[in-house]
């Protein structure tokens, strides 16, 4: 009790005493955008206390004090990404965003002024300064060689600027928005109109840089523009930050592009409506669209394996995941500006890190209180485009927290420049593993060996290719040809998804345009059996229907060693050659083919443990063992191998195939389990092309069927169909018939 | 002090009730073999407060749980190894070792019924059994399919017997020792002679088994069997367990199979020791020749990477380590019985369990005290042979606790059956990661896809062959022609070793007999520079010298991904072949050829660091770049790269390279610093094959010669060389010349 009262006594005394050394100065309303003056006395008041807070601090503190020793360098921009002085001037914002942060949490003037001299320096080259030199991009900046790192190095300075405004003097502050932070604004809005008015990532880091500064500097216009956009002729525009919120992600909060870009896109969304929330909380910016950006930011948190990298379809790079600190940034801002879902908490201590803001301070504050509860990843349909009909993705995952296995269906629209031709692709993790794996892209970004860290050509050539994914590939030509156009005109469409019963979760959907006179339809099922399978299984049903006779090539990729295959096959020892010459296949050695005339069986070993992937054949199967590689004269692309499932000459026809985990191995122990898996056989038994009847029999001869209406997803149709005699009856689009 | 006092006064009550109960049986020597009276008093007084004890012993109780409600089970033996019998014979030791010691620290007699019916089902069984009907070994036993199963069994089993001595009647006793136990003992001694006289670790097996069951049931002959090995023709032998200690071991307690095997062989040692010292202590078997148990623990547990895997040469399997079972049992033990080295308890609590015994006890003891102190991986050479004149090998270490990166130079003996024709090999570690990679052996234990989980043709054909090692294959012909015969009759021998300075350790061998009129000499660095560098290179010399002309192909394996080389190549794009037709040659895709006349780079990245290999080359130098899975028509081998650096039509010549890592990229940042490496160039200017001189130059124009004087090893030696009118002078063996 005693304690207590001093405490209170003492920050009475404090905040006096505060108050008092403020008064040579008028009371500002600065910092605005990020910190504030109240978070900020409450960071310095509890600093010691919060650990996490402390430690993010002495984060901060340390890169300020390292950039502060190596000096002042404002190169003349000259360099494209990755080399000198495109790397400096991103160095440069985060230095003075660090500085003018521990400024306002320290006051130390030390601080202040190398933003100040920065500042300045940046002041006097601007108003000379040409277009950049380096022209590759649609849209060119000034200190960068795209308007895109133009954009982030305005939403950093503007935070900068903000934390020393009051100690700047008048003088300063207008040479530097007069030299440098206006006509820096009017480039990226008025001279980029473009970009700024376009709904596109770029447009977000445009609209928010612009924004910050107008917040900043206490310029209404630049506010203005950025939230409703740049008048065109004097006409008002479907533009700003607001139409940005409605048009960029789905309802549920998916960005076309995939949760790699999603990451990189949230950061100037939650950094500007943080900055909008603290300026103008009339607006509720986290409450529009039914609190659009905490949903955006669950989205790509769940979109994650469980070691926290996100899935990797389309353009993404492996190994980012949701540690990335555009992410800190979005955790922190909607966990204290939306619903406070203790769940996230799990996050932010995985990320060990918290923004220097009020938001971050309540995120370090409440894992400080033990708050934190355990992250569940939820099985979840996530619709695409703005109104969320343009396809979209299912994750369906299983065990505690969903975090023993999940697997992902795409059927999302193509995900514009970024977007691969995977139309129906799937992905498989497991054990903490990507199982079924997704290539990713080809690039090693920032390196500069590797094409300065840009893609690389095998992207197009392989990457994005329909081969290099585990779907189907019709008559050895990717989807739309690869033609990125055609592909972004046309979009899947998710035909049935249920995940009530979490032991059989499904997801089916269907792709009529990729293929010109194909009908391609996949159903999926994450199906836990504790009855004669006693695990967790893949079940896969890939329709196709065509007029024409093709060849439908279905490959699985997988991570980890092979073990065992039932195929008979003539392996290449001595010379090998490449699949084919075009759409990815050149880049893809054979290894093998072969044959599996009863259904084919592939056993690999994955961190440990094992998994056989089981699928139907018939006497025109052919299976072929391939190896990324071929065509590959720099190296770029990593070796990995994967079966495919050849059918040659059909029309009409439905891959069926099962994936098992089982067993594995313990290398100190040297003990190994279940080296089989429990599955003898899968197969469809129905003759009609509406109807998939996938019989799966066990090693103990124990049975399941599945029952498929593939063209009715009502719930309530009912369906019969004969087979040898038996009628098997059922309700709605999927019914299981054990038959043990 | 009140508490303390009561819970005195309790334990006096405990031991005086136990001591009552104990009356009605005379008081008993058993246990004895592991668990003693005294130690299971300790144990059962502490379990409760010493963590790691009560984990370890309810992993026990588990495992003894499980065995009793699954029910015996004792099959006819019939399976080879990894199928059913073999696997329920191995299951069935364990569980009654469990169970026993169960039963002496529970005093719950469930647990010694079940130990007793098993071995009365044994003893029931065993009298008629033939040798087993899997005849592929050279030493078959009757349980399994070779005897070295057959002595493993007999070592937890006499353990188990000893636990529930007291426990069973004089005339279970009987049925078990004269049905069972001694003629399973004859069967392993006399009956196998010379596997039991062999020095060897399957004799070593034996003779422990042996010995082991003499203990437990106070029959000394067999006990003086193992301790001096079985007469033959009524004369004494050199064999027996001290005679196996004697000779298995280099004074270092280096064992020429290399670690993997180690591991293995260590535990009968320390398990059968454990039990004499307990029996008779008057042996001091843990100070026979000066500690050499407690030596060959340690020398374990340091050849290993910094996350405990062993180095793989030899026949090892990957992943394989120090928290192994076996080095639960040899640390604990030597642990108890030796110096009590504090900074293995490190190693013990990432093991996370302990044995239950005295020693167990000690060291579960030791960490919930606190006592425990980072373990300290050192630089090191160790002798190989009982002697230590065999060669051997060396690991230089650098970083704290030696903790950064490693070093080995192997120029030991060839190994009996598990070598591999790779004299003068090397592997590079760095950062947690094998760098520089020993494929290991091809092979997956247990895994019966793979052959029933033994060696795989590819062992021989791949995993053995010199060019499967960073050393030189000389006109694509293994070493010794790969004639393990003729490999085993000649070492290579250490020419020089000297780690007295942690920033420059420097080690040379000869090997003068793998190849016919061809004498290699390995002179290897590993430098740290604080001056030009800034970091810890590692700098190798590989002389040859022949009066032929021959071709020298010298490859480095690497984990990670390609990123750049120098060298200007064409690579196989839609075809490739095999690189040769034999001696491993045959397993490598080559995937490209070129040249770099004036020295080579090849740039890597692996574990998100890169590293950079620089060697010297000239106009006839070839560089080809290939990757194991050549004739691998079982997918049987890992597909890793390599570079080749070919000489062709050389007699004389000095391969000299340097390894450097260099920077790093992080994926959640996407940052990459210094992909480029410092190191510009390296030569060797020396005219004179006696010597070499290194030089080397940096990107910043600075250099460093090394000089080596590679015939004489003296350190008082004054050396003069004359290069381009300039005299370089220095004294013994290396010396190093900064010429910034």
């Amino acid at each position: 009790m005693k304690k207590q009262i001093v405490i209170v006594f003492i920050s009475v005394f404090l905040v006096q005493i505060m108050g008092t050394s403020c008064t040579k100065k008028q009371v500002s309303k600065h910092p605005i955008l990020s910190l504030t003056q109240e978070s900020k006395s409450l960071i310095k008041k509890d600093l010691e206390e919060i650990p996490l807070l402390q430690s993010s601090f002495d984060e901060l503190k340390k890169e300020a004090d390292k950039a502060i020793r190596e000096g002042i360098d404002v190169p003349t921009p000259k360099d494209p990404a990755g080399a000198y002085t495109h790397n400096q001037h991103k160095a440069n914002y985060m230095a003075m965003y660090a500085a003018g942060t521990v400024y306002q949490l320290t006051e130390d003037e030390t601080y202040a002024d190398f933003v100040r001299e920065m500042l300045l320096e940046y002041a006097r080259i601007y108003p000379t300064l040409p277009e950049h030199p380096v022209k590759k991009s649609y849209a060119p900046g000034k200190l960068f060689w795209q308007s895109l790192n133009e954009a982030v190095w305005m939403v950093y300075t503007s935070q900068a600027y903000d934390c020393i405004y009051d100690f700047l003097s008048e003088n300063d502050r207008q040479l530097i928005e007069n030299n440098l932070l206006f006509p820096y604004a009017d480039f990226l809005s008025i001279e980029s109109v473009k970009v700024f008015n376009r709904i596109h990532n770029h447009g977000v880091w445009a609209v928010a840089a612009v924004g910050m500064c107008g917040l900043a500097t206490g310029n209404d216009e630049l506010v203005e523009r950025a939230l409703y956009g740049v008048p065109v002729n004097g006409e008002k525009v479907h533009a700003g930050f607001l139409v940005q919120m409605d048009e960029l992600f789905s309802p549920e909060g998916y960005y076309t592009e995939g949760p790699y870009y999603q990451r990189y896109a949230l950061l100037p969304y939650v950094v500007f409506a943080q900055a909008v929330n603290n300026a103008r909380p009339e607006l509720k910016i986290f409450e529009y669209r039914n609190n659009i950006l905490e949903k955006a930011v669950s989205t790509t948190l769940q979109l994650t394996n469980t070691d926290g990298t996100f899935f990797a379809f389309n353009d993404a790079m492996k190994g980012m995941s949701f540690l990335a600190p555009e992410l800190v940034n979005a955790l922190d801002i909607v966990y204290a500006n939306g619903s406070h879902d203790e769940r996230i908490l799990t996050v932010a201590r995985m990320q060990d890190q918290v923004i220097l803001s009020a938001s971050g301070y309540r995120v370090a504050k409440a894992i400080a209180e033990g708050q934190t509860k355990d992250f569940v990843w939820n099985s979840m349909q996530l619709g695409d485009g703005a109104k969320g009909d343009k396809g979209g993705l299912a994750v369906l995952r299983s065990g505690k927290n969903g975090a023993e296995s999940a697997l992902m269906m795409k059927y999302a629209s193509h995900g514009l420049s970024h977007g691969h031709f995977d139309r129906l692709t799937c992905n498989f993790f497991d054990n903490g593993t990507e199982i079924l794996t997704d290539y990713g892209s080809a690039r090693y970004v920032n390196v500069v060996q590797k094409e300065g860290g840009r893609y690389l050509p095998e992207n197009d050539t392989w990457a994005k290719q329909t081969i290099a994914h585990n779907t189907v590939t019709v008559n050895e030509t990717s989807h739309f040809d690869a033609d990125m156009d055609e592909a972004e005109k046309f979009n899947p469409e998710g035909f049935y998804y249920n995940a009530d019963d979490p032991n059989f979760q499904v997801v089916s959907a269907i792709e009529k345009n990729a293929v010109s006179g194909v009908q391609m339809q996949r159903t999926m099922i994450l199906y836990s059996d504790t009855d004669i399978l006693g695990k967790t299984v893949v079940i896969d049903v890939f329709n196709l229907r065509s007029k024409q006779k093709n060849q439908y090539d279905l490959p699985w990729y997988y991570s980890g060693q092979f073990i065992y295959t039932n195929a008979k096959y003539n392996a290449f020892t001595t010379t090998q050659h490449a699949l084919g010459n075009n759409y990815g296949y050149e880049h893809l050695w054979l290894e093998a083919e072969g044959k599996a005339d009863n259904g084919v069986q592939l056993t690999f070993l994955s961190n440990y443990k094992f998994y056989s992937i089981h699928s139907e054949t018939n006497e025109n199967t052919e299976i072929l063992m391939a190896r990324i590689g071929a065509d590959d004269p720099n190296f770029n692309l990593r070796r990995e191998p994967c079966m495919i499932i050849r059918e040659k000459n059909a029309g009409d026809h439905t891959f069926v195939s099962l994936v098992e985990p089982h067993g594995g191995t313990d290398p100190n122990m040297e003990l190994t389990h279940s080296p089989f898996g429990m599955v003898k056989s899968i197969k469809n038994s129905s003759n009609d092309v509406n109807y998939a009847l996938v019989e799966i029999k066990t090693q103990n001869d124990d049975s399941l069927t599945i029952a498929i209406a593939l063209n009715d997803n009502k719930e309530n149709s009912e369906h019969m169909l004969s087979i040898a005699g038996k009628e098997i009856k059922w309700t709605g689009f999927i019914a299981k018939i054990q038959n043990k």
